[in-house]
């Protein structure tokens, strides 16, 4: 049987933080042992929503990549490349355009929410209400059967199929029908309680050195009912004890749980163990982090190799794809 | 100053009728003399109403091309491609699209119009309504500065101005605005007297052998009010009169139209000597047809140097755009 076939795909937006590493990123470490998986930057993507702030996208790309690797990703275990270093994607966009009926795409129940969440953002271009087709192509074109998703992904996905079934109808049977792969992963809460996200500017990067992460770490909200130190706490409500849960030891966590409840740890105390937990988690990310910022060249070298090792398979699609269309 | 650059396509229907021949086909041999030109064949486009309908392209392709080069069309004069041959036309439509307000497309006055004349044909599709996109991508890539259109295809041109525009205010000044180049050129009747058109059965191909030509000049209607060979006749109104005024010499049909008028030449006489007239023209054609197909590599080898050489030029054209969008 052949090795199931993983794409999932990421907008260059710069440095990640720790909610993306803690979330997808270390998914995706776990992914590439298992499957044969592609890593893609979608910077097309971007344009949808991006297309008039582009100015930063080369540095966001190098960043974000540099993170992937920092954290665990291993090239020689996954291909990793930028979405428009394979024009084959661009192909297979425009030949499955002929064959989406608009109408799938304009009851995709994203799209309406998206546009007017962003309706200040002349978002609404022929681009924008073709993402789904886009994001079907960058599957289809490595024919993954598997796609790590979110549940706001799953029309997406769905979509997908249906361009998948109905490209086998027309023509021939090219295409496997992906399936939404569903990973429950730590959601890790922003410093205020709220999902860490870079727009609500309560993250703490990936890249962020040891005294921004002790400084970040001393602004997280605690159990608000809890004013003097001896007062028991509930770690369920609180930021920082989310956090050790996916820092410290389980043994550990459990030993604070109790202590926090009777009132025997007091939060600076709390906040400074997982401040040293944090800093030492991070040091060897960091490490390899600062060896790549030093060698640029490794990280072009990924791409380039990511990127034609990609386009062998792109184009081995696109040839199969050509021949069932009758095209030259 | 730089020569003016011309971009003209036409889907592959398949063999071409004398009404073609003597329509676009003998402007665009006037216009590589003149121009820059780059012909294109646009499979792609014929995709976005004949997604169903992809058995015969390939020959298509190869019977439109080879009567192109048989009417004059001169490849060391002109770039002669195929579309889908020159990828760099998906790259850009795919960045085009990104750019492009949804409310353009849906405005344009040809999109509802043909959406309705092909109702029943499934085309509401994505790729349907980007039409003008890639009808602009085909020109703007090559940079063209002049469009050779007729006046139904008026507002394609002026949303390639607006794309741009749009382009150039957005990022930098990549694009020229390309003009539309009308010329008035003869509207050959079908042999029933209504447009010549595929679609009517009333056509003549270029291909068509001289017995075909007589057979089909035999069955062209004539003044209907003439009964009798003396009966004085209307050649305004007459089918034949209009192929003489193309295939005769001026001086000719002058002559021709003075007998007609005084009932001196009957209608049987004057129909041979029109397909006399025919059969020499299309002689040379003929002659030029059969090499061609005796010897199918010489179409190969035009295709695969006009695709070349397109593609050096919309690569550097991309390479600007990337540049201007600061994309990798
Ligand atoms: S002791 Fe720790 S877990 Fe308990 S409330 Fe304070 S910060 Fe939270
Ligand atoms: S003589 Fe010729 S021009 Fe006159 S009506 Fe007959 S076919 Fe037409």
């Amino acid at each position: 049987m052949d090795k199931n076939v993983v794409m999932s795909g990421m907008r260059p937006t710069g440095r990640l933080h720790i909610g993306n590493m803690m979330g997808a990123l270390t998914n995706w470490v776990k992914l590439q042992n298992e499957y044969d998986c592609f890593f893609v930057v979608v910077d097309w993507h971007a344009l949808t929503t991006e297309y008039k702030n582009t100015q930063d996208i080369k540095e966001n790309i190098r960043q974000m990549v540099i993170d992937w690797i920092s954290v665990g990703l291993d090239p020689e275990k996954c291909n990793i490349f930028v979405q428009s270093q394979v024009k084959q994607h661009a192909e297979l966009h425009l030949l499955l355009s002929m064959i989406t009926p608009l109408s799938w795409l304009e009851r995709c129940p994203t799209y309406k929410e998206q546009l007017k969440q962003l309706e200040t953002r002349e978002i609404n271009t022929y681009g924008f209400l073709g993402y789904p087709v886009l994001m079907a192509t960058d599957i289809l074109i490595y024919k993954a059967n598997k796609v790590p998703v979110g549940k706001d992904q799953e029309a997406h996905v769905e979509l997908c199929r249906e361009i998948a079934r109905r490209f086998n109808y027309l023509y021939e049977p090219v295409f496997p029908e992906p399936e939404a792969l569903y990973t429950e992963f730590m959601v890790l809460p922003g410093i205020d309680g709220r999902k860490m996200s870079k727009s609500y500017d309560n993250y703490i990067e990936i890249s962020a050195s040891p005294d921004v992460i002790r400084e970040k770490v001393k602004m997280m909200i605690t159990d608000p009912a809890r004013i003097r130190k001896n007062d028991p706490g509930h770690p369920d409500v609180c930021n920082v004890f989310a956090f050790h849960t996916v820092f410290n030891e389980p043994a550990k966590v459990q030993e604070l749980k109790e202590a926090c409840q009777k009132g025997q740890i007091g939060c600076v105390e709390c906040k400074k163990n997982l401040a040293d937990l944090m800093v030492a988690r991070m040091e060897p990310i960091h490490q390899k982090r600062k060896m790549l910022e030093q060698n640029p060249k490794i990280i072009d070298e990924i791409l380039n190799t990511g990127a034609k090792n990609a386009r062998v398979v792109a184009e081995k699609t696109l040839e199969e794809v050509r021949d069932a269309m009758k095209m030259l």
